[in-house]
């Protein structure tokens, strides 16, 4: 057996996951056969689901860094640049988070995975939730757990219209947020 | 050939919708199968067709209906009936809107006929929110298009979290969207 650095190792679990993300932007989640997922990451399903043990692992594999990537951004940007990202995202891919939705709806076990995911990054994200308010920079008068939903909702309200394509002015859209959870006068 | 009634007619028409929105909350868009639909509405295929042209006109019927819905609730009860009754919505129900998403993702001319659905009702309530922001209920320091798409967004989040029967308490939502769209002090 030859001996395999970690590096190595990183680097075959990227590209499987940066093929991966491709097969289901382009066929969908249900769509993304093991045939299409090895076309796409070029390894064979030996070597997939060797690093992944399956499709599921490896969907949720990057949804748990599209949410980090969103928690990072919006700890060191703000929530603004957490919008714009969503604006930006390609209908495609997050038609997958929608489909993915759908599988969760019947089925418990995962959505209980689901709903539970990154539970560090979101205690990171309301520590700083809680700071702002301290700091005055968010209004008080409402849990913080509840401005984070409001703004979980906010997002959520983006991919359903970033899935159809549709084009959103960011601007007005983030005055009215702002008016909603900034300081009160 | 026999004389229906208008009524006879219009209570045909109603089995076929009731019929069809248990199927597909039950099923799914993709799942509401022919077969499927002659057990729930108690008609056979050629029957229902007589009043649909397809599969997809009957859902559309039944969004419609919806639309027209929400859009009475909000004239004549506000914003805050709107967001009780998407969160009151069954999951499966719901779910079959996200299942439509996803394939207007991929048809553009059923895209362009579903965002240009219900035109009138969409007019009266952009005429309901600009005699809102005359009487000085609404800020006007925003566009009254730009206050609609925000509580559009709002109602959008909320379908997604009711697809995974996700629970939401409403009061401090309504209470930070208040906020955002009232008369700014």
């Amino acid at each position: 057996m030859p001996k395999v650095s970690a590096e190595h190792l990183e680097s075959r679990r990227r590209q499987i996951l940066d093929g991966a993300r491709r097969a289901f932007a382009h066929h969908g989640y249900e769509g993304a056969t093991v045939v299409r997922l090895e076309a796409e990451t070029g390894l064979s399903r030996g070597a997939i689901f060797n690093y992944f043990p399956s499709k599921w692992d490896i969907f949720y594999a990057l949804a748990d860094e599209d949410q980090h990537l969103v928690a990072e951004l919006w700890l060191e940007q703000g929530f603004t640049a957490v919008l714009r990202w969503v604006a930006e995202q390609k209908p495609e891919w997050v038609g997958v988070y929608l489909e993915v939705h759908r599988h969760l709806r019947t089925n418990v076990a995962l959505r209980e995975q689901w709903m539970q995911r990154a539970p560090d990054v979101n205690e990171r994200l309301r520590e700083h939730l809680l700071e702002q308010q301290a700091r005055g920079e968010l209004r008080a008068d409402v849990a913080a757990d509840d401005i984070g939903r409001f703004l979980g909702l906010i997002v959520d309200g983006l991919v359903l219209g970033a899935s159809v394509g549709a084009e959103v002015d960011l601007e007005p859209l983030l005055k009215l947020v702002v008016a909603a959870i900034g300081p009160q006068s």
